[in-house]
């Protein structure tokens, strides 16, 4: 939708949002749902950062640059609890999340240096 | 804020949204996380919801009346489902829904016989 | 992320909050703001309802199909503001609107006739 | 609702996204909108970032307090913006998003020090 500069990691921040609503919904239908409170708990904080992260991206913000800083961190913190469980759910959210915490910073990275 | 037409409304809203947060939050503290994962997932919609009809109200969009509707019905949903249970939060919780489903009955109630 | 069932639809949606975003920030960046009050008070109110669609969706909500129903009701709404400006991106978010409207339409349809 | 540790700053987010959000509505209304471009574009950030700053100290993320960082920036940004123009909406935005940027801004370093 015209913002070609942001396009890809725009993408990448909607799989992570994507994969955590799916990962929180998936851990609440577990038979035993008490080990799974960490993913649930950080799932709804990361599917909220990527996706403002992105709606910030698409819309120019100011401060979107200065967001994916903490949306990278919320990535990781995510993505180290859901891996560790072994269900297929955890496992592709973990996934989603380290793509999006190292698209948000190679992105930060390139920005402050140029 | 100048939006004195919904203002009760609108606190209302954001009461049963804070209440959800808080009750999901509480909920995955608890020892045995896995009863509470209904209550888990309408608390999630339900912040959701009130919270988006809020921010209709207050920027008096023209499809704010509508969306109280649906908040009404997330609103009895979560409170039915936080009410069976007996921690302080639900009890808070299901409370605070069934105040915002009636808030926002009244006030479609109210606009559709006028 | 493991939802086929309405990954189509969900993609929709979120192509379609893409595009009211950027609509937004391209007529607020318009040498004349002042015609295009009504696309972006649309634009906002269209970008929030479908994303939130896209997430109630994803994650399974008992509130998604009945969501849809205002969804459709918030694009043709925008769709037809947009639609009558001539600019690139007005025209852009109109088709994508449009596109939205029919497929929660269309799978609103299908689901109340099985 | 049960989170008297950060009960006030949440009721500051909350008033500052209020007030966003009617600004916005009334930028959006005044007879020429050309000049409040600035002022909806900022709104528009604001409002969103200080309901998911609320949301987070609510349900106690881990993300909650660095959140507070780019919130009172963008409250700053905000305050500055609509500080600018003479309309009642704008001047009570910029009140609100300057007690709120404080606010954000007191409890970080709070924090930080003990």
């Amino acid at each position: 939708m015209e913002n070609t500069k942001y396009e890809s990691l725009i993408q990448t921040l909607w799989n992570c949002a994507l994969a955590c609503e799916h990962c929180a919904t998936a851990c609440l239908q577990e038979a035993d749902v008490t080990p799974m409170a960490g993913c649930i708990k950080l799932d709804r904080d990361c599917a909220d950062m990527c996706l403002q992260a992105a709606r910030l991206l698409q819309r120019e913000s100011d401060i979107a640059l200065q967001y994916l800083l903490l949306c990278e961190e919320i990535c990781r913190m995510c993505g180290d609890e859901c891996g560790k469980h072994e269900h297929d759910h955890c496992q592709q959210c973990a996934e989603a999340c380290r793509t999006c915490a190292e698209a948000c910073h190679a992105h930060h990275q390139q920005i402050t240096q140029s």
